[in-house]
């Protein structure tokens, strides 16, 4: 199902291309119930774009993301990922300008109003503050803050880096949701990372990696719902 | 289904973005049913990465073809096509290097790697005659050559042309099927470009901008089995 | 020479790849007598990589400018522009994100950085009033508006365009110079686009196409002067 | 001055973007001295794009090669690196397809064909044995064979790999100079890489990096001039 809004906080459950077919689907669909049972936080999970339909017929509550669009219209754009394909196939929200498939600023741009058309969410990512403010002028729907030397080192951005990302967006457009993932791995830090400010997290292989990934999966999205109850 | 090993002649239809969502599973349909009358052909259908899985549950009989696929392996590449994904969906064969989509050499040599690992068969694009001789020392399944001005114009490549690439290739490898695809907008473009040499044609806008598509598409697929049957 | 700041009016003759080596350098001199001419307004010429350095050191009064730059430090960076070489080179300014040279949102906050760095002036392109506006908070020298669309056919920009752009530009950062040139084929057209309130403006295949290119360089520099006169 | 035909061996001394203005142009003198002493080699020295024109201007029997070059022809291309703005400011080679600025297929076949338009030399990187081929059907003057992972890391390619990409290209066109270079960091490195059956060999930290790079260059140029004596 395609949530229209973004709830606060919310988790992204990322396992970039990891996971794909069956494997996939499982963690998707523990998502999905932990999601059944935590309606007052949003529940998100990627997967590889021939993944997304599958993952969305069988599941209900989460927002099936995808993990890069481009703001093209029907027409020719081979090999180009089309929204309206997207959102045929139950897509709710897409990442854009992740530093593994860096945009250039005019595309981007087009990507986000394609988005905005569709009813689409936007998650756009910015590995500098400066980088950070200019997105928050396209109006996305998150901004997810993650310097980009600390992507998959298990180490988190520190305190003061999310703090001063947090206003310096909100001072632009506090309507935007503030995504902090940077080297989140328990689910303590999930944990932190909210009670610091963060209006979500997320995780790729923090779970993939984990021993039990399912299990660091429900822990995390709990992490969630008790940062955010004890606000 | 997948096919493993491409028949000759072939007919690709290739609806490009033009099309997703139930307007292109119903011409997909129809291509599957033709494919089922006619098993000593290939029929491969494009579908944008997100209708891909779709599209392959509904159909039996046609290789289900990607626009595009990148030459990673299962781990971050957030944002890129991952061929453990395509296999997983159902897709038996991807499109390389398209004119719309253009590969840098070092990608191309490791998403045709690869397909080979998975058993996707690629049919990689070439603009020009020294581009289609570089691509044919890869090994691909099928190379198409198609001048890149020509696309979307209704112009067909000259008899020279398509002879001096097909004599070209043959000469490097001639176990590279070679497609023949430029400005193809009618059954006897298709029963033409055979007759010339080429093992396997295709078509995009001549299909989807037709006033019957569905008939178009039947009659482009007959014209390649009786190009096929004269010889 | 290199300017430190931009003088409000400007004009940059922007040849683009049409001219290099002796035929730019004799139009790049004939700039130099006017910019000496007209010290009240920055005159600037643009050159390949490889003429940037012959031209700074035959001139004495305009800006000499890079028509890109990568937001590199001196290190590896094979193939790139350098930052450091450019400002050895005598450049003093440096257009950035051109449409024919799009940059990604992460490489062009880098390119600023550097650029302000090393003292060289930026000159940002922007294709819509979106684009303009996530430029205008990384603090450019410069923004051309210049819908693509328009590069190069000779039609202008309409009024409302260019004042709505003016506009928006300026509510973000009134220090930001615009810069409005599209389809400038003639002096008037020079003349106009000042009166209309844009800071600046240039050409391209206006001056390298006419008739008299040396005559049209001088008519256009002296539209400058006069619209900024009138004022 | 520019060589109109490579030497065997020969060795090309790669700053990258570690040197720029009077630094750069101080080695390249002394590359110059030992090239008049040794007309029997080649001696290739790269710039970044700015310093070509200086650097070209200060030597007369060193090669002055770029870092890379687009396969443009005069006319817009803004921002792209324009062949004959290289020719004119006396660039007699050039680099392409370095793993550092990796080129789509098409765009190296059409620098590949303008440098042979203008009589620029062609030294193509490839960082596997099968780009290796790809590239060897497009008749460049030089092949770079340098698996990517060792670049900047002192080791060198083992004998094997040497061995088995020199017979690979020879067997498609024996023509083609065969360059190894990965890992070069002592003039004993260069001595064993063209014993071991290089037509050449090149350097960038091992000279940059040295304690006495001016020495170093000096000595890896004798290396040179030793192996092919004692053949």
């Amino acid at each position: 199902m395609v949530n229209k809004k973004i709830k606060r906080p919310f988790f992204i459950f990322n396992p970039k291309s990891f996971l794909y077919g069956e494997e996939l689907l499982e963690l998707a669909k523990v998502a999905d119930e932990q999601a059944a049972l935590y309606p007052e936080i949003s529940v998100m999970v990627t997967a590889p774009f021939a993944d997304l339909a599958t993952v969305s017929a069988a599941t209900t509550h989460i927002t099936v993301t995808a993990q890069h669009m481009d703001g093209i219209v029907p027409g020719r754009g081979m090999g180009h990922v089309l929204p309206e394909s997207l959102k045929s196939a139950g897509v709710g929200a897409t990442f854009l300008n992740h530093a593994e498939q860096p945009m250039q600023l005019n595309e981007l741009v087009a990507a986000v109003d394609r988005a905005k058309d569709l009813g689409i969410l936007t998650i756009v990512c910015a590995d500098s503050l400066e980088e950070a403010k200019a997105i928050a002028s396209l109006g996305p729907d998150v901004i997810l803050c993650e310097p980009t030397e600390l992507i998959g080192t298990g180490q988190t951005s520190d305190d003061s880096y999310i703090e001063a990302t947090n206003a310096a967006i909100r001072d632009i457009d506090d309507s935007i949701s503030i995504m902090q993932a940077a080297g989140i791995s328990t689910a303590d830090d999930v944990y932190r990372t909210i009670k610091l400010g963060a209006d979500g997290t997320g995780c790729t292989s923090g779970i993939t990696k984990a021993d039990h990934p399912k299990q660091m999966l429900i822990d995390m999205i709990e992490a969630v719902v008790r940062a955010s109850k004890s606000e």
